[in-house]
């Protein structure tokens, strides 16, 4: 995290946990952030952290020269930047969309061809980190684009990054590389759901079947940093079963458009799909647990 | 490990990857150390090692204090304990059997009964580790049994084990907890190889690939272990397709029996089937990747 010239202007679209926190980590460094979201509180967030508020979308792009762009998938994103208000046209000459939705590689292209169509610049930069490392500047961006739109997008992603992977010069490539991290990510949270029961099940000590599984090989990023939402019964979510829904409901359709099995992928998003029909769609993603305990009858820590 | 009496009379049957470097681990800890295994060329190897080699799996049991199993299955195990040979019957008197086969954990407290009828005592000690860790004598096991079950083993546990996670006192414990690091590792490594080849559809550069998941969320310790195999197309067996055949198969026939719905576990042994109906059951089971890639047509490295 440098600190970057404060004559910078940047723009933050959609003040979510993540979008809030990245826009108080451009403040942090300087940066002069103009922020949005349809939600009040969340406004109301960043104008205490002392960020501009803008009273639309495309007020936040007026004369951005980067402009970061952090809805929930790509119909959204399209349409802040391309229709209703249309922020894209209110940015400064030459500016840079940064792009953070998760969404398919062939939504990023279609996007980036319509920012360059407008002579601006376009970076494909889904991230990764989730919320208390957007506020403190440490997320990791699977980033791709030209490098005028790296050098354009550095101010904002100095503050907002730990790791900036850079991937390749064209739109599309960080959303691949996004999607099979989703993949795994997805597929593993789900597992560690089906052996936590599975060992609730079979009368295991669930908190020694932590302990044992962080050291073995049956061990996943996603397993260590969840199953502690089981075992303390603490489904408030840091990240929602619907996100799932939508990311795995994304690698689904690019499995279908390719005539690309995607087996545990769709496995997985029926697993959320079931939690969700079972009304905890807005709860964390280790709720696939409480799903399953719910079906089968097996005690989970209460 | 730490160095044992010389006086405590070991057997070791099944001198494959994993029971070969077990014996080697406790010859190098001072046991006396008899073993045998159906192939010729593991039992040279044992006696290259300075090991006495039995002419049976019963000879191997004689005056054996502790007798170390590590076959395939509960029916092997069975088989050489208490039938063919008979080798239960040829242990000293309060001996222990350390048995170390991945099973189910009714066939554990099974074998334990049958041991503790002829006055045996009985270790539900499955382990993890592969070959490498096996000869240094650096496993890791998920034992369940009696205090004294584990005090009678503790020579050859010292001499084998980095880790010995004591699990409770009955017999099926050790056996449950490996079942569930089994099903996690098996849809891991499956779902690994369903990444990797996605990956390669999406045109990505796949040893970025590897990196930029590494440092994700996506990551599990199976990826990170198995993907180098795809990389370097090696698929030189260190752990065979065949095993989670049968791994997955014994959590699917768990969950058959207690009516619990193992939706992961049961999509991942399909594509280990698959694997294996292509012919390569023998193969590294990182050869999943291969069969996706056979089916639909993605170039892996070569």
């Amino acid at each position: 995290m440098t600190t970057a010239s404060s004559t910078c202007k940047v723009g933050v679209i959609g003040l979510g946990s993540m979008g809030l926190g990245m826009a108080k980590a451009g403040l942090g460094a300087g940066l002069v952030v103009s922020g949005y979201d349809i939600t009040e509180r969340q406004r109301e967030a960043l104008r205490a952290a002392g960020g501009r508020v803008a009273s639309s979308a495309a007020g936040a792009a007026e004369d951005a020269e980067i402009l970061v762009v952090v809805v929930v998938n790509a119909a959204q994103t399209e349409l802040i930047l391309f229709e209703s208000g249309g922020a894209a046209d209110k940015m400064a000459t030459g500016g840079v969309i940064v792009s953070c939705a998760t969404m398919a590689p062939a939504d990023a292209r279609r996007l980036a061809a319509a920012a360059e169509k407008k002579g601006l610049l376009y970076l494909d930069a889904p991230m990764s980190g989730g919320a208390a490392r957007a506020s403190s500047g440490e997320l990791t961006f699977m980033a791709s684009g030209s490098p005028q739109a790296f050098a354009k997008a550095e101010p904002a992603l100095s503050a907002m990054a730990a790791t900036v992977h850079r991937l390749g010069d064209e739109a599309g490539i960080g959303a691949s590389f996004k999607m099979v991290n989703q993949l795994l990510a997805g597929v593993h949270i789900a597992a560690a759901c089906e052996a936590m029961t599975f060992a609730a099940k079979l009368g295991l000590d669930l908190p020694k079947v932590y302990e044992v599984i962080t050291q073995s090989a049956g061990n996943s990023w996603m397993f260590e940093n969840r199953v502690p939402h089981i075992l303390d019964a603490d489904y408030s979510p840091r990240s929602a079963v619907e996100i799932f829904v939508k990311d795995l409901g994304i690698v689904a359709d690019m499995g279908r458009a390719e005539r690309f099995p995607t087996q545990l992928a769709g496995a997985a998003l029926q697993m959320y799909l079931m939690t969700a029909a079972a009304g905890m769609g807005r709860d964390d993603d280790a709720s696939v647990a409480r799903m399953i305990a719910g079906l089968t009858g097996v005690k989970l820590p209460e």
